[in-house]
C-alpha cells in the first residue's frame, strides 16, 4: 500500500515532471534533474532516520534474496564466519544462503522454529562467536508477527539486520547496526529497490570471485549509478518520505500511528473469545498480526467473509495457516478500526 | 523515451488498476490481478517477438551489468571457456566481469578497439573455440554506433547476445541464440526491469558457489517469481508491448519505421558537408547514430545550441566525442525529421 497522495502526485507528473516535458521513467540516469532526484532520496532518507556520516545510503536491485548473498560475499572476509538467530522463513534463507557461501563458517546461535517462530528468543553472547565477521537478525518477521524487543548485544561484531518490513514505520538506532537492509515494498516505495545503510568502514574487496554487481564497493564508487538504478523506485521512494516527513511529521510520530493502529487489533484479540493473536506479547510486531479462531474452518469462513468486505490479503502463510493482518504505514487508521469492528462482528454471528 | 499513449495509460490508472481500487504499485506479486499482468507480459513478448517455446522467458532485475556475471555463472559449466568479439564499452565489460569468474576460459577472438570501435570486425569462425561454452556479442553497440550486419556462424556453440539497444527495433530470429538479454530502459520500459530469453537446455545447475539469484534456474523454476518482481516495471513493459503490437503493427512495421528514421539522418550525413557519421557503412546501427564535424569547438557548440532548440542528450560519449542522436522507438518520426532539419540550419549558419 502507497500513501494516496505519493500516488496522486505520481499520475500527475507521470507525462512531464517538474516542467522537463519528460516522465521520470525517461530521463537518463546521468541527467542533472535525475541526479537531483536520487541525491534528494538519499538526503531525506538520511534525515528522516537520522543516519550518521559514517555511514553509506546505497539504492540497489534484487531484493533481501539478493542480499542474502551480498552480506556474506562482503562482509565475510576476515574469519568467513557469521552468526544467525532464525525467527522465520527469512532469517533461515539468509542462513542457507550464508552457508552456501561460508560452509560451517554460517552458524545458527539460536531458533524460534520449536513454537512455529511464534517469539523472539532468548540471546546470551557468551554463546555468540566473538570472531564472527557479522552477526546477522530478522528484525521484523513478517510471516510470523515478531519484532525483536530489545536488540542484540553483540559487542565489537557488526549486527546486520533485514528491516524490510518494519523500514520507516518507527525509529532505528542506526548506530547499533553495522548494516541495515530492506526491500523496498513494504513502506518505502514500490518492488525493484534495495535500500542498504551500511557503515562506511565495513565496504571494502569482497570476497574472491564475487560478481562486481554484488560487491558494496562497485555501488559505494559509483554513487549508487555503477549501472542504471531502478529510476522510477527511486522516485517514488522520494515521495514517500516527503510524505513521511511533512504529512506524518517523521518516525516518532509514525511510531505512533503505528502504536495505535497495532493497539487496535492487539487490544481486541486479547479481549475476545473467538479470535487470539498466535504471538507472544513480548515479542510483537508493530506491522503484521497474525490472528487465529482455533478453528480451520472458521478461519477460512472469516477469509472469505472478508475478502467480500474488501479486507483482502488476510489469509496467513501456508506454514502458519490462519490469518494476518499488515498495516503498514500507508494503511490508514480508519482501515485497521473498519477491521476491528468486521472482527467483533463477525465474532457475535459465530 | 516511452510512447506517449503508454505514459497516459499508465498515469490513469496508476490510483486504480482495472477497477481493482489499487495501484499495480500496491498489489501482492501473488495476487491473481498481478499474475495476470506478468503471464501477460511474458506472452505479449512471445508473441511480438515470435519467441519459440523452447525457450524461457524471464523477467530478472539488475540491468545488463548483473548479467555480464551471470552468464559465465550458468553457461560456463562444461569447458568453462567463453568467446567474446570485443565491439564497444559494453562488450569489454561482458569479457572482463567473464575473465574475472572464468580466468583464462574468457577469451577475445576478434576486437574493432582499434578504430575507436567504428566498425564490426569480420570473424572467422576458424578463430573460434569449438568446445567453448558459449559466443558473446553485444548486438547494437549504443556508445558507438555500430550493429552486427550478420550474427557470426558459432555452428554448435550458443551464441549470446546483449541486445538492450536493440530488442524489440526489429525481428531477430531467436532461434539462431542461445540466449539474448536485455535491460529494458532503451525500448521495453522503465530502468530496473531484465529480460532474459534462453534456450531451455540451457538452464541447467550453475557454476559452485553462484548465489541463489544469480542462477537462471532459480527464476526458471519459479516463473521469475522466486522473490518479489519488479512489477511496476514489468506492468509498463506489457504496456509498451501492446502498443507496438496494436499501434505499430509489430516488428516488422517497427524495423521500417525505424529504417526511415534513420535514413533521414544516415542520408543528411551521406551528403553534409560539415557534418559526417563515425561509423563504417556496413555496421551501421538503426537505433544510435554519432556524428562530427571534425571540429570540437563546433562539436561543442551544436551541442550547446541544439539543447537550447530543445533536442537533448546530444553529446556524444566522452570516449568518441562528437555527437550521438539516439532513436529509440518511441521517437516519433517528426522527431528525427526536425533534428535533421536543425542540422541542416546550422551546416548553413556555419
Amino acid at each position: 500500500m502507497l500513501p494516496e497522495a505519493v500516488l496522486a502526485r505520481a499520475a500527475a507528473e507521470m507525462l512531464d515532471y517538474e516542467g522537463s516535458g519528460q516522465s521520470v521513467m525517461e530521463m537518463s540516469h546521468r541527467s542533472g534533474s535525475y541526479q537531483a532526484i536520487i541525491d534528494g532520496c538519499a538526503a531525506l532518507l538520511r534525515e528522516v532516520m537520522g543516519i550518521p556520516d559514517s555511514y553509506e545510503v546505497l539504492f540497489l536491485q534484487g531484493g533481501a534474496s539478493t542480499q542474502f548473498a551480498m552480506v556474506p560475499l562482503n562482509l565475510a572476509v576476515k574469519s568467513g564466519a557469521a552468526d544467525f538467530v532464525i525467527t522465520g522463513q527469512w532469517a533461515k534463507k539468509a542462513y542457507a544462503e550464508a552457508g552456501k557461501l561460508l560452509g560451517e563458517g554460517a552458524r545458527a546461535v539460536a531458533s524460534s522454529a520449536d513454537r512455529t517462530f511464534s517469539y523472539i528468543p532468548a540471546l546470551n553472547r557468551e554463546g555468540f562467536n566473538p570472531d564472527a565477521d557479522y552477526f546477522h537478525i530478522c528484525l521484523n518477521n513478517t510471516i510470523y508477527g515478531t519484532k525483536f524487543p530489545i536488540l542484540p548485544d553483540t559487542g565489537s561484531v557488526p549486527l546486520v539486520a533485514d528491516v524490510s518490513s518494519c523500514i520507516l514505520s518507527e525509529p532505528i538506532d542506526v548506530s547499533r547496526f553495522g548494516m541495515l537492509y530492506a526491500g523496498a515494498q513494504k513502506n518505502m516505495g514500490p518492488a525493484g529497490l534495495t535500500v542498504v545503510i551500511i557503515r562506511k568502514d565495513l565496504i571494502g574487496d569482497p570476497r574472491l570471485g564475487t560478481p562486481t554487481m554484488l560487491s558494496y564497493k562497485t555501488h559505494a564508487e559509483n554513487g549508487s549509478m555503477y549501472n542504471t538504478p531502478p529510476c522510477y523506485a527511486i522516485y517514488i521512494c522520494k515521495l514517500v518520505l516527503e510524505w513521511l516527513r511533512d504529512e506524518i511529521g517523521g518516525l516518532e510520530k509514525m511510531k505512533a500511528l503505528n502504536e495505535r493502529k497495532a493497539g487496535i487489533l492487539y487490544n481486541f484479540l486479547d479481549s475476545s473469545a473467538l479470535f487470539k493473536g498466535t504471538v507472544e506479547k513480548g515479542s510483537r510486531s508493530l506491522m503484521n498480526i497474525p490472528f487465529v479462531t482455533g478453528n480451520e474452518e472458521l478461519d477460512a469462513k472469516f477469509v472469505k467473509e472478508a475478502a467480500a468486505a474488501g479486507f483482502i490479503n488476510l489469509k496467513g502463510h501456508r506454514s502458519v495457516g490462519g490469518m494476518r493482518a499488515s498495516i503498514y504505514n500507508a494503511m490508514p487508521l480508519e482501515g485497521v478500526e473498519k477491521l476491528a469492528d468486521f472482527m467483533r462482528a463477525f465474532e457475535t454471528a459465530n
